[in-house]
């Protein structure tokens, strides 16, 4: 089992390297080093054929390494075959950050005079003019009806933790890269150098006006969730809390496929969830809307439930009203026994084998802590769970991207659960026989999430006047 | 003289049309059009053959118009000729505008699993920690040094005063499209909600983690003095304001070209200026440094002077100190007379062909006044100037791109006097024989004004430690 939590570790590991290796041209060669870069468990991304002579073939080898030890450790193994020469070592992540992942393009070639005179003085006042008269024109004649924010205060940064704005800008980069090329929505990093919820409510109400929606990123809990209800209430669009309403989708996504696969209905669901953060308490509210009676959630100390006397806050205990109404104690180890639906969005280890297999029948074990989670995909299927996945297989990227677009596209006032709701049903539709979701790298997905958020957006009445 | 003002006024026109004409395809049919769009004084912009078969050709024909009522007496002078049929009427400027001016791209492709991991999680974590053990590595790993804001508050938009943030939007976005297109500065339109300067200030300083640069833009003085010399304080980057800083530059580079035609010092000019708004006093300033030591400035009681009794500010008064050392007192035409520089930031046909006639030996007439003139340029040299232009002679948008570029690239922590010179003096080098100024859209004029302005900011000092 160690072997293979290692192994987890390593596929998790953020340095991205590419190896640039000239060998000598004889068949087995590359076997040879492969064998050797996995005698020291590093996994291999892409290889790519780079070029050809006579005598040599330079091959391309992206690796994935824990540290830098482990990078210099996996150099050396392949130096010691003097069959191949190392060219160049390139940290591929930082070479694809730099400059930033994201621009800003001119939607028109800007070649003539009348060009100049049209997007810019004199022709732009016109367009001034008519947003003036009717302020709702600039949802047609500016970009709003495209752009978003990503507002974040770099409090919460996926598992790094609070590493504050600045440090958190390359996540908000990658994330509008993937909305820009996902689905054409334009998102701007929204940085706030602040740590005060009503600061940052501020700030966000008195710049919205440049947004069609907001999207709230990486802030730690509780504050996210003061500053998404308020924003909410506040402004005329949709508020979306990432690391809440996208992670609940994508996990409603699976769970509607792996339900499907395993023969049972909602409602015969017996749930554990493992996290009562940000994550957790949406997932906790959103499993309840799909029809899941029976959800205990559980923080560190255990199981929450209504009074309990240690360890809660305004927050646990709204979530403690609307879940475990029998007021199951104990903890993650003592719940879990019988119950057949295992939600983590916790710590990394935190599931053993044993308490996977003292789930009841046919369970299901959605292990989604970040960057490693409660126990290997392997390990549960191993310890007799039906179904198993890890945060590598449920991101949330096949979620946000479709539902920005559908909003945008309804011109929605918020993304309400029917929204949610239709982008889950729509991702489960889309998963093929094997797989609990598609493939988030086709683009036809993400067209057909939209076209279905757009669609309930108008049914739920998530649209309406003014906007 | 006033049917050159009214064609003035129709030049200046907002309402861009595009008429796609068909005609018998005759020789001279296009003429007798053309004749009598003339007639009711329309000017053209491009005229486009989009289609021809055995007996007609179809022409777009760009028109400029002052209201409606003007283009559909256009329109009806067009009809009037039985072989022209008018196929189709385009508002282009609302048809550029529409879906906005800019979009954010991603710099990447994401076509593979690959890409995902390092753009976004797992991989985008080592460069969030390379930030967060050094910030000043987020200049070569985000996007930051090449991104600006364009922030106003919508106060003082173009011709148009007071129309709010919403409405300045398609300014803000041709703006950020003149930025992307000519010099790849990736520019965010920030509009802001509110009219209290330190409101704004806040707000920007809070965000400001996000840019590499901050453009003022279009707020009303005396409110953009403060938000722009109180954020140059706290920040540690440019801020910028276009409207005095950019006006000023271009004003410069033009005075050059225009004392190198007439063969005069700055030393030697006697400089009359009407308007004492953000771009009448950054002008001022500028031209003092620049050596010109005779300086009056008009507002709309006369010459400023100091411990004049009337209609005077704070802002005013410090201008009083360092301008009209003589204490001239007067209106505009009073004060004119002899004197051989005249430059105009203030309101249209405020200037008559007799206050250029009163002027001194080969006078230069500046008259910026937007969208139009203090005097027509063909009066003013009908009159005595020997050298007269208007605002769309001197357009900022030779200045700006290439010190934002230029800024960025020396990682400047501000834009001072010096890099403004090298813009002004790069301009004049760069303009023809014939020309005051260069053409914007040759786009190898923003890359020599922006290798000037990295010089100039490396040798001032403009550039430093931390950044």
């Amino acid at each position: 089992m160690t072997s293979d939590i290692n192994w987890q570790e390593r596929y998790h590991a953020a340095l991205i390297v590419t190896v640039r290796l000239r060998l000598v041209d004889v068949p087995g060669y590359l076997a040879e080093v492969l064998a050797s870069i996995a005698s020291v468990r590093t996994p291999l991304g892409d290889i790519r054929l780079i070029d050809v002579d006579g005598r040599f073939k330079t091959r391309d080898l992206q690796m994935f390494f824990i540290d830098e030890e482990h990078r210099d450790r996996t150099l050396e193994a392949i130096r010691r075959h003097d069959f191949a020469e190392i060219l160049q070592v390139t940290d591929e992540v930082l070479e694809i950050h730099r400059g930033g992942a994201i621009e800003t393009r001119s939607r028109h070639a800007l070649d003539s005079l009348m060009d100049l005179r049209m997007i810019y003085t004199p022709g732009v006042a016109s367009v001034c003019e008519k947003i003036h008269a009717d302020p709702s024109c600039a949802w047609d004649y500016t970009g709003i009806a495209h752009r978003i924010a990503i507002v974040t205060n770099g409090t919460a940064v996926l598992g790094l933790g609070d590493i504050g704005p600045l440090a958190s800008l390359p996540v908000m980069e990658g994330k509008a890269a993937i909305l820009a090329y996902f689905v054409g929505v334009s998102a701007e990093p929204f940085l706030i150098n602040s740590r005060d919820s009503d600061e940052i409510i501020d700030t966000v109400e008195r710049c919205a006006l440049n947004f069609g929606a907001i999207q709230i990123e990486d802030i730690a809990a509780p504050d996210c969730f003061v500053i998404e209800s308020e924003l909410q209430k506040r402004l005329d669009m949709p508020v979306f809390h990432d690391d809440q309403h996208g992670t609940a989708t994508v996990c409603i996504a699976g769970l509607i496929s792996a339900l499907r696969q395993v023969g049972r209905s909602p409602s015969e669901c017996r749930a554990v969830l493992s996290g009562a953060g940000a994550a957790g308490s949406a997932i906790a509210r959103f499993l309840i809307d799909f029809g899941v009676q029976d959800v205990v959630v559980c923080d560190s100390v255990g199981a929450i439930y209504s009074g309990r006397p240690e360890r809660m806050n305004a927050w646990k205990q709204d979530l403690a009203e609307v879940t475990n109404s029998e007021r199951v104690q104990g903890t993650l180890a003592e719940v879990l026994p019988g119950r057949n639906l295992f939600i983590g969005v916790s710590r990394p280890n935190l599931v053993t084998q044993e308490m996977v297999a003292s789930m009841g029948d046919k369970s299901i074990v959605f292990a989604l802590a970040n960057p490693v989670s409660e126990i290997a995909v392997a390990d549960a299927l191993e310890a007799g769970a039906a179904i198993a996945l890890d945060g590598r297989g449920m991101n949330n990227a096949l979620a946000y991207p479709g539902l920005f677009r559908g909003a945008l596209d309804a011109r929605a006032k918020t993304i309400n659960r029917e929204m949610m709701l239709a982008t889950a049903e729509r991702l489960a539709d889309l998963a093929g026989e094997e797989c609990l979701l598609p493939n988030m790298l086709d683009l036809e997905v993400h067209r057909s999430v939209a076209e279905a958020v757009r669609k309930a957006a108008v049914r739920s009445g998530a649209t309406g006047e003014g906007r």
